[in-house]
């Protein structure tokens, strides 16, 4: 692991976090030969050879966790209405741009943060909310709306495996009525293919219209243990192939790799610190120590951002 | 309504309900002129014209609830496991067949009757008790497989939606593991397209097999309210079209018809004796009186099942 150690802390782990790969589980299984490269932007490397041999002889995926820049721009839109976060963490950590305090709050912190900025809404309130965000928020160091930072390689394998009959799903840990609204035009998966964590919701007729309310209560944490029941929840079916970045996918990498049949599970390693970020066993947010470790014993295949991939960023005329 | 006083309470209104359509709700919108009728075991009546003109500006479904007869079943077969049912309701009442005492136990009596037929396992062996059970188990009073048992004008209107563009879903009181074993073969509808009630689950290693275990606990009712909540958490979007035929049915029948654009409600009203089954406000399950009041006034189509539809069982060649 290489850390950029002039950088400060928050910019290491928390933002390379929001810059990690959404976690993606593909079902299906036609398949055709292919003679034009499917995946140019991927180095002709062992990571490369593996995706395309499993996908001839039967995942995935690429995003971006966006979740927590959406809920710390949240906060500091919402503190006006709420005075008493200047003397509340997590809230004060993120007012103060503390994020160090921020990660020492740890899950609950972060659970406490989501639950203030995506509930109270309607669900078209919030929609509404997160579109606005999306179409004006910039990425802090790299400049760029967070809508250029998807992985090109990502879209790349997405689009070839959609072409040999696969259905593309993205199962992430964040919230899952925040990513629905961007994941179709970003990764072409439409939102009854996203599954991710999620509050309690009610239906309520208010002045004679329905709206289902977003209530402040966790309904389903879409994480770790939770994926593999998260897609059983949503899909009904064993994927065939998993694609994750961080230890929060191991037990989804399990499960579907398990199971009897041509298997393919992919880990994304951050260790690209020029085009992106270097993290690993010791990050605070998107930890990946379990997966390195058992992951090749398992036939898993890692793949490194540095040396599998040509390309990191599409290249985006303006 | 029309009883069929000839019979035991538990004909009229368990089986009847058991013999209850599917909850369906559909979205999508593309739109195609047809020439041939692609509904012709349905009347030429207002009903069918509804739905022709519906499809053509701009749902739905068919299908059968049969889990209660399921969740019989099971309590017979695993009673040797549980001497202690013989004494203790809702157990007693399925054993003696007292489905009048049945009844009293009412909702909560029901649900402890899934919770104890439907938990313990894998969900892998669930769905192969349920896969057994459906190939053996026949209508009580009708003689005939569940599988032959569904709607043949809900079959033809399911083709008809899907020919033209529409996703079809199954949502449904019913529970989700039990449904997905049995939607694709008698409605089309794959797993990932069925929303239905569920018990909690968790993921589990069980001597390095990685399962999903089935855990006597309630996760989700869909059913009245949840029903819009359901469609919402599972696919969301808001449908454009919904049918149902009982008041739990209400809400997403509300839901889907308030949004402005043009919307098809459908209630199917079990008003045919002589081919099905009579019942609607008295019933003690699939009960239908707010939806037969409040439905002409918002724009639903009533469909009876005597007056709109030619068949009602698809004809089966042995």
């Amino acid at each position: 692991m290489r850390f950029e150690t002039a950088r400060p802390f928050w910019r290491r782990s928390t933002v390379g976090r929001l810059l990690a790969l959404l976690m993606l589980a593909v079902i299906g299984a036609v398949v055709n030969a292919q003679t034009v490269d499917p995946l140019p932007s991927w180095q002709d490397t062992a990571a490369k050879a593996n995706i395309v041999a499993f996908v001839k002889a039967v995942t995935e995926p690429g995003g971006k966790d966006f979740v927590l820049a959406f809920a710390l721009d949240r906060v500091k839109a919402l503190a006006p209405q709420h005075p008493e976060w200047k003397n509340q963490q997590p809230f004060k950590a993120v007012l103060e741009g503390d994020m160090k305090a921020l990660a020492e709050t740890g899950e609950h912190g972060l659970l406490e943060l989501v639950m203030a900025t995506h509930a109270g809404n309607t669900s078209e309130e919030f929609a509404r909310i997160v579109r606005d965000w999306v179409s004006t928020a910039r990425h802090p160091k790299l400049g760029r709306p967070y809508t250029e930072l998807v992985f090109q390689p990502m879209l790349e394998l997405l689009a070839y495996l959609r072409a040999n009959g696969f259905k593309t799903y993205i199962v992430s840990g964040g919230g899952i009525e925040f990513l629905r609204v961007v994941a179709e035009e970003l990764y072409g998966v439409p939102p009854e293919q996203v599954i991710g964590s999620s509050v309690k919701t009610k239906y309520e007729v208010r002045d004679g219209e329905p709206a289902i309310v977003r209530l402040p209560e966790i309904d389903f944490i879409d994480d770790k243990a939770g994926k593999p029941v998260g897609i059983h929840k949503f899909i009904g079916k064993r994927p065939i192939m998993a694609a994750g970045n961080s230890d929060g996918d191991f037990q989804m990498l399990e499960w579907t790799t398990s199971a009897p049949g041509v298997r393919l599970g992919l880990i994304v390693h951050h260790d690209d610190a020029e085009r992106e970020f270097a993290y690993d066993r010791k990050s605070a947010f998107g930890k990946l120590g379990r997966g390195l470790d058992e992951g090749p014993k398992r036939g898993w295949t890692i793949v490194s951002m540095k040396n599998d991939w040509r390309a990191v960023y599409p290249v985006v005329k303006r």
